[in-house]
């Protein structure tokens, strides 16, 4: 039975061109079905690449830019949240930060047996406890570090872990409105028997064990939240990805039972991918561990060696004073640009009635001492004058994602504030120009 | 409602707490049933831990040792696949794979908006072409080369691109036994209603769509495989993970519709986690592509950019004379030792009664030009006198991977033959002693 059967080999392979046919269109129906039943919920991640392959251009490219103006001409991707702000910053720093590896390293799958997470390396569990402490924004004692590749493999982690195999019903997994898009379409990819996305419903069992989603600063609004839904049977999943000192004033070390942060959005490599998840009960973390080595064998030892330097780093400029002298600290970097671009978007949206932003609460930031107002890395933009707001600014070759994929409506969108400062410039060239009534 | 809530906020975190309680039971419970209801299926990839913790040592890490012959008293651990052996030949190649990472790199999550695999980085896709072409083991042409967090994501991603989502049934998944181990783990582990592991079976419709994984050379026991099941729905995946000249003699360039590699088992280089599919339908390479987007948004960069400079040295020491005559080429050295641990381990089985293996085909490799019979990772291992070779082994301080785990008897174990050289020696001087009927 397990020799190849080269004898029916013409056959098979006649038959198997002839399943290609009948997958392929069951795919597609399959495929509309699904649009047509829940299309606010079929968005690509990598959404408007039918906008760029017609004549557009990816706003990540350096490489493909056109000469200096060609950009007013071209749609700007404000999508996704690629944080190529901060690419300049780590050029800055030149080769502080530079690591080498050599030929030999990353052959085991292993890191560490000694620890529930034995896909951990060591070095990067240590930096993250480092900067946690230096920050002050998570509790790290009487954790569990559970590394992922990114905090989107953890997010599925969590998931796995708290939702029983032999329950009768999928767990309900809710969120207040708006709620990060890539929720509800990681929860039912593959319409799991385990858990199912409910996103901001009241009509489920708050007394039986359900998951809530607490997203704070949330994506996309940029709000501070608690938990909402206070049911007996809620199980609370903190999403603190944009919980550091250039977003938000750090307001007291977040202590929550599970929290979720990502390299992406604390150090901009999102090339990395690279999460990790602070976890205080060990039989959780354990099931976490157990899906990341189910569904992915362990997180690459070199993006874990890679992100512990840049970490190491970091926290070395505000701790050793000769490093500090040299260059301009990350996080200082990092406050100042996010403010000086949310006051270049609060400006020139309060000169016209065209659009408006929401009020974000502001308070003293333990880490900096400095006061602000939360400047998260994505604007919640809301159309005063047009109901499909998504339509309308790429009528102007603004690409953003729309509200409806939030879980709210389509008077709003989500539009990236930490992408390249060019593209960021034209886009407020772009509002402005809006907002006055001129054709871009 | 987006709003912290402060006032209930310890009613929350006593309700909160008390349901972790239940939780925690009801996951107990889960697991429990889990473990009676389907038992061999609920293995740990990193199986033997309660073993190693409890005074074992894991054979992986080489800065756990202790002193020269203290190896004698100690588990040696054979359960998984971790690809050790390969370390010491890529320490021998020095500095020549090195990679120096800047920490401006891996910021976006883009590669290449251009291809399919947008997250795929240019110079990992042409070091893997360069391989295939010049090992002749793999058709590239007219392919998407899809890369993922090691094969066992792109597995996933097989799944999710194959089975339609609004299909009533989910689609059988068949394998002849004895198959990977992690293959049923993998399918049924979130309970998905697009797919259903069925293993070895018979009871099912194979006019209508199934998945059919053909591994070859399969893990676990070596053979060389073709599709079993030949039925009129049968869609074929190639796990072709261990369709290299260190293992099998490549006759012919792979020329299947859907093919999976790994660096894991080519280089060696497990800690990457990294893999490639090379697929012919460009819808399907589509969904799988958007399957990685959604599970993990990408794969490492870093890991990318280290194996691409790593197969670019193979390839080169093939292609380049200087470049061949520094020392031993990658292939020839990993085809020499796969080759002398076969032929220790057939000559200790072969002279006692207690085990058998299986016979393997051989053949020319047009590749290395030897003929050879395969010599795979792993040795399927048949107990002769004992109906329970695993537990038996394991008296004997050899961990391995029961039969049961692969679809097939306690009567086999997979025993992995790529750890490191002392890890192998031991496990031969154990089996001498058993065969010689000696307490080891």
């Amino acid at each position: 039975m397990a020799n190849s059967k080269s004898g029916v080999k013409n056959q098979t392979a006649l038959l198997a061109a002839g399943h290609w046919l009948i997958l392929s269109v069951a795919i597609n129906v399959g495929l509309l079905l699904k649009l047509i039943h829940d299309g606010n919920l079929r968005i690509d991640w990598y959404g408007q690449q039918n906008v760029q392959d017609n004549g557009g251009r990816h706003s990540s490219y350096a490489a493909e830019r056109k000469p200096d103006g060609q950009i007013q001409n071209e749609y700007i991707n404000l999508d996704h949240g690629d944080p190529t702000m901060y690419q300049s910053y780590w050029k800055q720093m030149g080769d502080r930060t530079d690591v080498v590896i050599s030929g030999w390293q990353s052959v085991s799958y292993f890191s560490d047996t000694k620890t529930v997470c034995w896909f951990l390396e060591p070095g990067f569990a240590n930096a993250v406890t480092r900067l946690h402490k230096l920050v002050g924004n998570a509790e790290t004692g009487n954790r569990h570090i559970v590394v992922g590749t990114g905090s989107t493999q953890l997010f599925q982690a969590v998931l796995y872990a708290l939702c029983p195999y032999d329950a009768p019903e999928p767990m309900s997994i809710v969120s207040a409105a708006p709620f990060y898009s890539s929720y509800p379409l990681i929860t039912d990819c593959l319409k799991s028997g385990l858990y199912k996305w409910r996103g901001e419903v009241d009509d489920f069992n708050k007394e039986a064990p359900y998951i809530e989603l607490v997203t704070s600063p949330n994506n996309p609004d940029g709000s501070i939240r608690g938990a909402v839904f206070n049911g007996s049977g809620q199980i609370l999943v903190h999403d603190v990805a944009y919980y550091w000192p250039q977003y938000t004033p750090i307001s007291s070390r977040a202590d929550h039972d599970i929290m979720l942060f990502t390299l992406s959005k604390s150090t901009g490599h999102a090339g990395m991918r690279l999460g990790w998840a602070l976890v205080k009960d060990e039989a959780i973390a354990k099931k976490m561990v157990k899906f990341v080595e189910i569904s992915s064998i362990g997180v690459s030892k070199d993006s874990q060696v890679r992100a512990a330097k840049i970490l190491d780093v970091i926290s070395d400029s505000y701790e050793d004073s000769k490093a500090s002298n040299e260059s301009k600290r990350f996080f200082d970097y990092a406050q100042e640009e996010m403010a000086k671009r949310w006051s270049q978007l609060r400006e020139v949206v309060n000169k016209g009635q065209a659009f408006s932003l929401p009020v974000l609460p502001a308070g003293e930031c333990n880490f900096s001492h400095h006061t602000f107002a939360t400047q998260p890395a994505f604007a919640w933009l809301k159309c005063e004058q047009v109901d499909d707001c998504e339509s309308f600014l790429k009528t102007h070759k603004i690409l953003t994602r729309g509200g409806v994929h939030f879980g709210s409506t389509k008077k709003y969108v989500r539009a990236s504030l930490i992408g390249r400062e060019e593209d960021y410039n034209e886009f407020i060239r772009r509002l402005s120009l809006i907002n006055s009534g001129e054709s871009p």
